[in-house]
């Protein structure tokens, strides 16, 4: 079994209200050392053994978990040790 | 600087609609070795250098960031070398 952990978070220059948002409200708690911050989607998957589960992977990122257009992918797949 | 990349998950056995609205699209769409999926949260934060960086972000985790009650947090924190 594989666990597959995808990040994904906007491109640099898309305006990320929701971050400013939060370095706001950081701010104001008086917490003045955060200079920016920017919110993006953590996803868990577990997966059936695959041989081509990079593949899989790519491609559920394109066509349904992130926005090719304003959003960028990463992601790491790690063994689930079944015990 | 400080970069400081922070995960925000449900805990075990919190009801997660998200997660299972992803599996069953990815499902639909083929992708039938994904057996379960997990959404969260991902923030990153550029910090002022400082000497409790680690302190503050607990404490931003805990009374922000997070909710306490029905969500794990995990963090890192690296040096950002600005050229």
């Amino acid at each position: 079994m594989k666990k597959v952990k995808i990040y994904i978070t906007l491109k640099q220059g898309v305006l990320d209200p929701q971050g400013k948002a939060v370095q706001d409200s950081l701010n104001t708690l008086g917490y003045e050392d955060v200079l920016s911050a920017r919110v993006g989607k953590y996803m868990e998957l577990t997966m059936d053994d695959h041989a081509d589960v990079e593949k899989q992977v790519e491609e559920m990122c394109v066509k349904l978990l992130a926005n090719p257009v304003i959003e960028d992918y990463a992601y790491t797949v790690e063994e689930v040790v079944v015990s």
